[in-house]
């Protein structure tokens, strides 16, 4: 089970975190949120989908074979991620199609509002997105049955997207004045729709009012993570 | 040194072909028309990029899941080449990307011409041209440095596209009446490119018009498999 504290402290970038070990203190807990199996491998392995699709409309559109290179490295890892979730979905019998269908809406959706208007805006919506989602999910995977959630942790651990898009936002914004208001101002339309797609991911039958209190001081966590990267670019998150 | 003959003869499919074994007698080589290793990387790479750009478009308008997983794990196989490629060029202790750009202009052209204007139309152009130049450059490798000679057969040779594309394609010619005569006259229109292409991988040094004649017999053979593979599909190449 993958817990984690309050406090935050100090810990490497959320793409690069190695497994954390299991402590017998959780502070914060929201593991009883985790949807059944078969709806979180499908509802992840969609949103790596998403990931891979839009990381490849980055690819497409990049304007040298230096950031194609990256990009297309990134894409790839999103790929396997796809490709490991829904090898789990047929592990446990299930055809993977059934599983993904009825996220398909919300996942069209949640691409849309990412892809902005510009190459550097999708950059940073895949940044922010795959950033806040990945480790969300990371974390939700922690309620899954002992085996999986190892299995699940392994294939959404390795190291993604955020060094290579930081890399270059980074030197894109050092280069080109205003650039960075513009990218702090869609960095900041974007965390509400993250924070909707990771509510729609916690067990619906158990969603009143209160959990979503219980499961606060994980988005609470997460946003903090989400300005530390942001931060990171020079960006006012 | 990868051989082989004029008759043809019964070969598996291209993509599924294990490695060919050296046989003495080549009736038909052009090896001495192989350009040097890092001029036949660089385009090898720049248009495995290419395929997985063209794949990936594929995979983000395919209409279904199920499409979108065999067409993602086929632009993973062109990707995983490309890199594979590319470490090859660093190994030669190269920047990759300055042994691309020489080919940019001629990928950028080749991707226009492939495209095609609706989405059978790309997957056919992908189906055409992967199949054509991924079965040219495993022939055109056997002229490199015997070990990096392997290496690349190695590459190249790893299953591709091929099925997937041809199995979406068989089904979607069957269920929509007039796409065959459609997709058979886009097919033959694409053919010419794939021969532009290759003719120009072929060593420049050594290229004038007596060395086509030599390469004529491996372009005839290329376009017998390309005249198989739509027949498999019941199109008239």
């Amino acid at each position: 089970m993958v817990t984690w504290s309050k406090r935050g402290g100090v810990r490497p970038e959320a793409g690069m975190r190695p497994f954390v070990a299991p402590t017998t203190l959780t502070k914060v807990d929201f593991t009883d949120l985790t949807p059944d199996p078969l709806a979180f491998l499908g509802q992840a392995a969609t949103i790596q989908l998403e990931a891979f699709e839009a990381l490849a409309r980055a690819v497409i559109e990049a304007p040298t074979f230096a950031d194609k290179e990256g990009l297309s490295a990134a894409a790839g890892v999103a790929l396997r991620k796809h490709h490991a979730l829904i090898a789990e979905l047929r592990r446990e019998g299930v055809e993977p199609v059934s599983m993904m269908e009825p996220f398909a809406s919300g996942a069209e959706r949640f691409r849309e509002v990412i892809a902005g208007s510009t190459w550097h805006e999708l950059l940073l919506g895949i940044h922010v997105a795959t950033g806040f989602l990945d480790e969300f999910f990371v974390r939700l995977s922690g309620g899954l049955p002992t085996e999986l959630a190892g299995r699940v942790r392994g294939i959404l651990s390795e190291a993604g997207a955020g060094p290579v898009l930081a890399g270059i936002l980074q030197s894109s914004i050092a280069a080109q004045p205003g650039l960075a208001d513009r990218l702090a101002l869609w960095g900041r339309s974007i965390v509400g729709d993250c924070l909707l797609v990771a509510r729609s991911a916690l067990r619906e039958a158990e969603r009143p009012s209160h959990v979503h209190d219980e499961a606060e001081p994980v988005f609470t966590e997460l946003i903090a993570e989400h300005t530390r990267r942001m931060d990171a670019l020079g960006l006012t998150a």
